[in-house]
This record gives structure tokens, C-alpha cells and sequence, in this order.
């Protein structure tokens, strides 16, 4: 076996191209081996086998610098750089992280978990380069679904300016991670169908020079064509055409199902544990395919993660023009959405937590500062959005949260999830984004309210002494700790579902002084800047102690979410026990 | 005089050319009339003259949409859309704002003030007009510079995707603010000296029809460019090449000088009130060019807006290559200035307080979460910085003080900000911001500290029962309400210059539990998310009353910042008032 002598990449310089194909067989089986057990990016690795032994056996790394545009497609690099073992040993499988991190190794050189950064980072490094007068290569990898971000674009803009050495590879499996969107791709295909000769070529456009290679799933093919540019003193793109999901047939069938793939069983090809449950995904598409069936002027925009609300390939047909797939730019799909409000439409656009961060600007200028009556559903908020730290569910509450003109919605259950984007659908007013719980779905225990157009918490149950204000997705866990408090005082404690993450209901505060001496906030994001620091702030003036519950800003490199759940204190446990720590020490009450 | 009959776009339609020819010369006279005496931008208004005279002549005007990108130049726009008389009547100098508003007139459909949107709204008024069914025309016209920012290539690409008619008006006067960056200029060039021919055609490669005027400033081209795209079922860019400042020499010769005017003598155009005074940004350019005299790895990077840290002409080129203008684009700055440090080289970026915005998710991941040492400069972090809700300085204490990782600074004076830009070039460790002080230049009343590894606020005056924490450029405010209060009371009060805005210094608000009763905060941002929340939070659950300064979320859409700090409280007076009321209710003191 080859892989086993590959300890380093300059155990790769002495294979023939023989050799290196035989090595990507046994690379694509330890990928399957591995990802079927563990999970993970399934498809991106598999297409990219050929093109990552290529590079190392080309390039001298450490010494040349590789840049892993996202990261979803290290699995390979990681295999040929000292970290066989995780993907050969069904011990180690999962000792090593699903994206590039300087910590675990130096061939890692950035942190990476978001698109289209990685020729910005490359320009970064050719232009130390060019200052600090060394010579080494200098390389981006990047998809052509990540070409559609805008800072893809600045960074090929910026790199040809500068003008010196710089290999921009663009692997192109002509996928996102559903079909791709943008004209960049028809621009692309145009590029395969002619062997990537033709006019009004994008890259030149951009002052690269260019090349084409056909089969990157043929070693030699890459192999030659990075023979050519290495040691390149000037800007060039490598178009490397390569298959996704290559070598595995159910990955080459259906490329949307297997770009992530949860553990599978590797001869039928199906995932294990897939009972089917109704969550707020689920739930978001059907309430807006029965929405948009009735009103045909509502229009639903993602930046490329239709599955966060549902909108898997069956779903999208159904919608029709009604939803549209912008592709992986945030920007645009912010400032969009919000002048097809302005032009009279009803609009939506869906995206996760820790990609919503791409838009601050446009959320703050387009939709809330010119008040465009758009509605954004924030999935994936919560410690139980995604479990690392390059993607993560914690930063939202203070990112949006203190943006003037916003109203960003918490709701803590199915029934006030929907009610809520329905009455967000249906007004024209105000700029509104809407928290989907990222625990596990819960109903409502009564009526919930269908206008959410003025600051209200709601209160679920009266009691004195300590309130307990408990967010979104951890209303539950409020609830819980409001029942142990009265098991271990025999006290009731008042519960609150604030439901607004944005503003404060001065009313409820203020009432809440006359028989509170405790308010206990829990929110499922990062204490600075969020929920619990509005509450206290409300009261920093008064005598009322508040006690807030969230996450401290160590986010882990990866973690489960109980664990740190535990860690921030945040369990009914831990709760009651440090407000009873509190009523002791405190002569106050 | 054409330009007093021109009431709304209407009265355009039955003029001819040469009558409109001669509308343009009342329209540049008036321009220069308004703002020699206002201030304003007037290079970009200058050459947009024609091109704006010929969009309300062909197009049909509200109906037709137009959207005008960061509207820098729609002073043309306004003066025809039924606001000539603020151009025309010095008694209404000013009475509209320099960016278009929807509150303002139905001819403005967004507010507009951060470049490389207008394509974006430009296509969600297409897809909404889609939708809708109605078939108006909908033009976005786009300055050469904003083609840099990574949004307008997202919106170009999702543009031609949709395929339906779309009018991009790309005003190419080869300027940004200073000269233009980025290859995507060259590329315009090339296209200029050849008519608008030649292969690999940027526009024509993301699919659109491309159409070229070779002058811009004669109507009749501009004119029949229009008449031909009208009513287009497909997606169309016409490339209109301008004179930036054209019609007044002096901004036709200095186009970076002119392109926003102080108010300036006509005759000879000499600013007026030009006394040069050292600020933050002077200072920093000293410092910056000293620095990098002595250290050749030391890169400073910015986006187009060199003047904010005092790198005029000269000082570029005193810096040479150790200085970098990347076009705007703060996407690819941040994460390029962040790769610059990872690739060995010491490396600041700095931008206005209101475009870091558009970079927050790069600074969270390749500037914070990878620890690149870089220094992020923020400058217009204040209530002078700009004075207007579109682009203001209230919004980054809460945007970047609760990023994970990040030491966020806030120095007092000019000698603790030229010590902390230092501390941060020199050490290679931590991502560091440092927030350039908005305020009028003071000097420290003794030594500062030169390292700033580890958060500690700094006792500047020691006193008993109140602690005024007065945070960066507000710390001369801090001082007066000290002052104040000690006049008022005979007291003295503890006066904290906290120079951390992330991070809490619990040794120091541990200690001042011990003779304080009351901490007041005060910051030069908004409120919400915060550093007066930050004091609120750690003294939530102590009997400490926190009383915190800054701004409410409502930013007027114009404002003199004296009277916006008097309508916040932000004044010694109402501060100790409220002190003293907060001592003569609370028994417990």
C-alpha cells in the first residue's frame, strides 16, 4: 500500500504517475472507509483525490503555500501530510478536523470554514513573499461554486494588479453544494464544452493568463499542467475540471445528497439512521410552498443552502420562479431581497448563522436602515447549529441584535415559529429576522400571538422573587429550571419567553421590579453583546441583580453540545444552584 | 434659464439636445454655485452632469426605476426630480441631503451610501417587476471604483442569471476617490482606448450585452445609448465614459482633491478655512512612514480611503511598495492584510469605522479566529466622524467588541494611540484594533503605557462613591464630568480611562467595588452591545449601579454632533445631574 510510506509530501516526489494513480484508489477507499463511519464531506474529497496528490507531488510544501479555498476539501491534503492515520485507523478516524488549522499541522496555514477567501489569503502570502524577497510558490484552490462570492472576485482583481507569482487552481466539478447558480457557471461550462478556448474568457478579463485542464481526475493531465506554471512569475488560473463525488457511484448520481454525507453503509449506499422527522426546516418549506401557492407575488431567496428551510430539489420545482438560488454571495442576496420588498414583493431569504456574517452591511444599510419590509430566517443559530468554531451558531444575537431599525424575533416553539413569519410575511413595515431554534422542536402550550409588530415579552407564569427570562430555543431550558427551583424552594419562580431579541419591553421590566429581586437570562449564543447584557443594562440603574447564562466567547475547535452546554453553566443545575448561592449571600431579598 | 422651468423629469421630454446641452452648463454652474458654498461632492457630480440629464430624457421616470450606486453623484438627479431650488436659491443651500432617500422624493428608491449595491437593488427590482408582471425599465448606474467591491460582480452574475431586462450604466472617470486600484481598471482602460472593442470583454463574459459611449459628457451620445437600450429584454451594460470635476478646471486637473469639496473660493479654487492642523490621521502617516523607513516588512494596506490615515500623494509615494491600495473592497483587505502577517510581515489595514462594517465575517475568521497579529485601524469611529445616518461612526464598538479573539483599543490621546499602534506592530501574537479617536486631538498628562498585552483599564484619578469610566476619545468628557461633580459636590470621584473596549479588567472593578456606589460609563457609539454594557453586565449581579453614555440606536439622517451628544445626555451637566438625583434617591449610598 502506498498511502502507509506516505509520511510527509516528499514521500510523493519519487512515484510515477502509475504509482500516484494507484495511491488515489487507495485514497478514495480510506475516504469512503472513513466518511462512511464518521460523516463528513463526501463528494468534494472524492473529486479531488487526483488534483491534491498532483499539487504536493508538483510543489514543495511546506515551502510553497497551498490554500484551501473553505476547507471542505482537505481530507486528501490531510492524508498526504503526516495525518494518514485518521483516515487508515477506524481508532483515529475523527482525530482530525473537517477543515485546514495551522494547530494541527504546518501544511495547514490558515483557519477555514467560510468561501471565497482563499485568493485573498493567497495575494496575502505572494505579496509577503515579494517584500520579505523569498521565492516559494504561492497557491489558491478554489471551487467554482466559491467564485461566486464577491471577495473571490476582489482578490483576482487585486492579484493581477500586484502583478508577481500567483496560481489561482479552480476546481471545477460544476457543482455548489446543490446545482450552481450565477452565470460565472454557464461561463464555465461554455469554458468545458470548448476545451477552455473561446472569447470573453473571465479570467483574462481579469489580466490572468490561463489554462485548461480537461480531466482532472487523470493524474498525468494535472501533473503537466502544474509542471508548466510552478515557479510562475506572474498570475495564472489553472481551470481544472474534475468530477464530484468520483469513485463512488451513489456521490456521482446524485452529487447534492452526498457533498455532506451523514455515516453510510458502503455497498448500498444509504445513510444509516435517517428515521425522517419534521423539524423547522421541514416546517419552514411547507409553510411557504402553501404561502406561495396563494400569493404569487412571495419570493423565497437562498445564497445557496436551500436545505436550511427545506427546499430540497422536490420543493424548489414546486416553488418555481418564486424561489431563486443566488448563489453563495450573501451580499447580493441581502440587497436583493430587500429591493424586491421595496419593488412590492413579499420577500424572504433564508441563511445560516455563521453565513449571515457576510452581510452585516447590507442588513444594516439596504434592509434596515431604508426599512425594506424583508424578512431574513436565521437557521443553525444555536450551540447545536454546527459543532466547531470556523462555522458556529454563537455570534448572531450580537451581530444582529443591536442593529437600529431591526426587529430580530426569538421564537421558542413550532406554533410562535410559524405565527411569527407569518405575520412577518404579511406586514409591510419593518425590517424583520426570525431565530429558528436550533433544539429540538417543542409546541407551544396555548394560543401564541399573531402580531409581533410592537416589543412584548410574554409572560408564561407568575411567581415572585426570581424571573427567569429564558430565549428562544432555551426556552425549554428555562422552563426546566424554573421547576427545579420550585422543587428545591417550594417558591414560585415567574417565567418569561421574551420572544424579542432586539428592543425591551419596558413594561415587563419594570412590573417585573415589584416583586423580583433576581432575573435570570439564558440565551443560546455568546454572552457579550447579546440578550442577557440588554437586560442587565435595563437594570444597571436599579437594585435588581441579573444573573445571565450564555456562552463565553472560547468557542471550541470542535465540541458537543451538551458538553459545552455544561461548561457555560447552562443547566438547570447549575442555574438554580447559583441563584440560591445568590438569595444566601444576599441580604437584600 | 431651462433649469428653473425643469420641474420634475416631464419637462425634460420636449427639449432637444442643444437645449439640454445648455441645461447642463445651468446644471455645472449651479453645482459649483451650491457647493463652494456647502461643501460637497462635486468631482463625481461634475461628470455625471449629461449622463443624468440623458437617463430623465429617455427614461420615463418614476416608473422607470433608477438606482443610483453609494449616490455620491445624485446632486444632478435631485436638481431635476423637483429639487432644483436647494441648487438654486442659497436661502435652501442644503436643504437636501447628499445621498438619495426614499424619504426625501419618490425619485429616490433606496438610501444609498456604501458603494457596489446598486446592481443588487437593481436586480430585486427587476425580479419583483417580473413577478409583478409590470414592465418598467430598472437602470443601475455604477461609478468604475465600485465596480472593486465583490457585491457588484455577485449582482452581475446573479443579473444576467435572471436574464430579463436590466440596464447597468457602468460612469467609467477612471477615479476612485484617489486613483483608481484593482485590475478590472486596466482592463476599462484598455477597453477606452479602443472604443470599447477588443476580446475577453469583462461584461460580455458574465453575460451581458455591452454597449459603448466614448463620451459621456456629449449628451447626444449619452442620448442615443439610452434610446437604443430602452425597453431591452435582456440583460444590457453601456459603458459610459465621463470626466470626473468636468466643466471646473481645478477639479478637472486634482481629481482626488475635488472629489468631495470643502467650500472653496470660485475664482482662484482655494478651499476655504484650509488652516492645517495636525490630527490622528497626520500623525498616523508619520508615524506609519518612520516605521516603515526602519522596518521594509512593515505593509500598510488600505481600501481605497488612504486619506483617513493621512497617506496623501506624497506619503504613497514616499512608501512605495510598503504601501497598498486594494480598491474598495474591505473583504479582500482584511483577510489579504491578515495573510500578510501570517506570511511574516508586520501589517496594518485601516478603513472608516462605517465600510468595516462590510468585513466584520473576515475579521471574526481570518483576522480573529486564525490569531493573525495584524492591526486593523479604525478611523470615523465617532459621533464627528461622519455626520449622517448612511455613514456613520456610532456602530463599531457593538459590531467588533464582541468579536471572540479580538483586543479591541480605544486610546484617549495622541500619544497612547501612537503607543498602542506601536505595541501592536511590534508584537506577533493577537489580532489588534485600534479605534482613532473622532474627537480633537489631546495630549497625555503623563507617560503611557507601551504594552498592551493583557486588558487593564487605567486609575487616572483615585476617588471614593463614583467612578466615571470614560472610554476613548469621550475620556476628555470623563474628565469634565469629574470635574463637575467634584465642583458640585466637594467629592471626589475615580476617573477610569478604560483603553480596553473588549475584554473586562475585573481587577480594577473588583477594586472600585470597594469605595464606589455608582460607575458611569461613557462611549463615543451606540449603547446597544456596547462597552457601558459590558460594565452593566459584569456589575449585574452586585448592588453596583452602572449609569452608561452613549448614543440611542436613532441616528438622525443629518445631525450636528453637538446637538446629537446634548439630545443623548452626553454633557457633563446632564451626567452629574443624574448623579446626583441617583444619590439623593438610593439610601443604600
Amino acid at each position: 500500500m502506498y498511502l502507509e510510506r506516505i509520511g510527509s509530501p516528499a514521500d510523493l516526489k519519487e512515484l510515477d504517475i502509475e504509482q500516484l494513480t494507484c495511491l488515489a484508489a487507495e485514497m478514495r477507499k480510506a475516504l469512503i472507509d472513513t466518511i462512511s463511519t464518521t460523516g463528513g464531506h463526501l463528494g468534494s474529497n472524492l473529486g479531488i483525490v487526483e488534483l491534491t496528490i498532483a499539487i504536493h507531488h508538483v510543489f514543495d510544501t511546506p515551502r510553497d503555500k497551498v490554500v484551501f479555498d473553505v476547507s471542505h476539501q482537505t481530507a486528501c491534503h490531510k492524508m498526504l501530510t503526516g495525518r494518514r492515520d485518521a483516515f487508515l485507523d477506524p481508532e483515529k478516524y475523527g482525530s482530525v478536523t473537517g477543515y485546514s488549522d495551522p494547530d494541527e499541522s504546518i501544511y495547514d496555514i490558515f483557519k477555514t470554514g467560510h468561501t471565497s477567501t482563499s485568493v485573498s489569503l493567497a495575494c496575502g502570502l505572494a505579496k509577503a513573499r515579494d517584500i520579505r524577497g523569498t521565492r516559494e510558490n504561492v497557491i489558491a484552490v478554489i471551487g467554482d461554486a466559491s467564485l461566486d462570492g464577491g471577495q473571490s472576485f476582489e482578490a483576482l482583481n487585486c492579484g493581477s494588479e500586484i502583478g508577481t507569482g500567483l496560481i489561482i487552481i479552480v476546481n471545477d466539478n460544476d457543482m455548489s453544494i446543490a446545482e450552481n447558480h450565477g452565470y460565472i457557471h454557464t461561463h464555465l461550462a461554455r469554458l468545458r464544452e470548448n476545451d477552455g478556448r473561446g472569447g470573453d474568457n473571465y479570467f483574462r478579463a481579469l489580466g490572468y493568463d490561463y489554462r485548461f485542464v480537461r480531466d482532472g481526475n487523470d493524474i498525468s493531465q494535472v501533473v503537466e499542467a502544474l509542471k508548466a506554471v510552478k515557479g510562475t512569475d506572474h498570475p495564472v488560473v489553472v481551470h481544472v475540471c474534475t468530477q464530484k463525488g468520483n469513485g463512488f457511484l451513489p456521490a456521482e448520481t446524485d452529487k447534492e445528497k452526498w457533498h455532506w454525507a451523514k455515516p453510510f453503509d458502503k455497498e448500498t449506499g444509504e445513510f444509516r439512521n435517517t428515521v425522517a422527522r419534521a423539524g423547522y426546516a421541514s416546517i419552514t418549506a411547507d409553510y411557504l410552498l402553501n404561502k406561495m401557492a396563494k400569493d404569487p407575488e412571495l419570493v423565497v431567496v437562498t445564497s445557496a443552502s436551500p436545505s436550511c428551510i427545506g427546499f430540497n430539489r422536490a420543493n424548489r420545482e414546486k416553488a418555481g420562479g418564486q424561489f431563486l438560488d443566488v448563489g453563495i454571495c450573501e451580499q447580493n442576496a441581502v440587497s436583493f431581497t430587500a429591493a424586491l420588498a421595496r419593488g412590492g414583493c413579499k420577500a424572504v431569504y433564508a441563511t445560516n448563522s455563521t453565513f449571515i456574517q457576510r452581510a452585516y452591511d447590507q442588513i444594516e444599510q439596504e434592509m434596515c436602515l431604508g426599512k425594506c419590509p424583508m424578512t431574513l430566517i436565521v437557521t443553525h443559530g444555536s450551540v447545536y447549529g454546527h459543532w466547531n468554531d470556523v462555522q458556529n451558531g454563537l455570534l448572531d444575537i450580537a451581530l444582529l441584535g443591536n442593529i437600529p431599525n431591526l426587529v430580530y424575533l426569538a421564537p421558542a416553539n413550532r406554533q410562535e415559529y410559524l405565527a411569527m413569519l407569518d405575520w412577518s410575511i404579511g406586514q409591510d413595515r419593518l425590517p424583520v429576522a426570525i431565530r429558528m431554534p436550533g433544539t429540538p422542536m417543542t409546541d407551544a402550550d396555548g394560543r401564541v400571538d399573531t402580531d409581533y409588530s410592537e416589543t412584548g415579552y410574554e409572560v408564561k407564569q407568575k411567581g415572585s422573587r426570581v424571573a427567569v427570562l429564558a430565549l428562544g430555543g432555551f426556552f425549554r431550558l428555562g422552563e426546566e429550571t424554573v421547576r427545579l427551583y420550585e422543587e428545591k424552594t417550594g417558591e414560585r419562580a415567574t417565567l418569561v419567553n421574551p420572544r424579542f431579541i432586539t428592543g425591551c419591553d419596558s413594561r415587563t421590566l419594570e412590573e417585573l421590579k415589584k416583586e423580583h429581586g433576581i432575573v435570570v437570562t439564558i440565551e443560546d449564543g455568546i454572552l457579550s453583546g447579546g440578550f442577557g447584557g440588554k437586560i442587565a443594562g435595563y437594570y444597571a440603574d436599579s437594585s435588581m441583580r441579573v444573573l445571565s447564562y450564555g456562552f463565553s466567547q472560547e468557542i471550541p475547535v470542535r465540541y458537543e453540545p451538551p458538553w459545552l452546554m455544561e461548561r457555560n453553566r447552562l443547566t438547570p443545575a447549575c442555574i438554580v444552584g447559583d441563584i440560591l448561592d445568590h438569595i444566601r449571600d444576599a441580604v437584600f431579598l
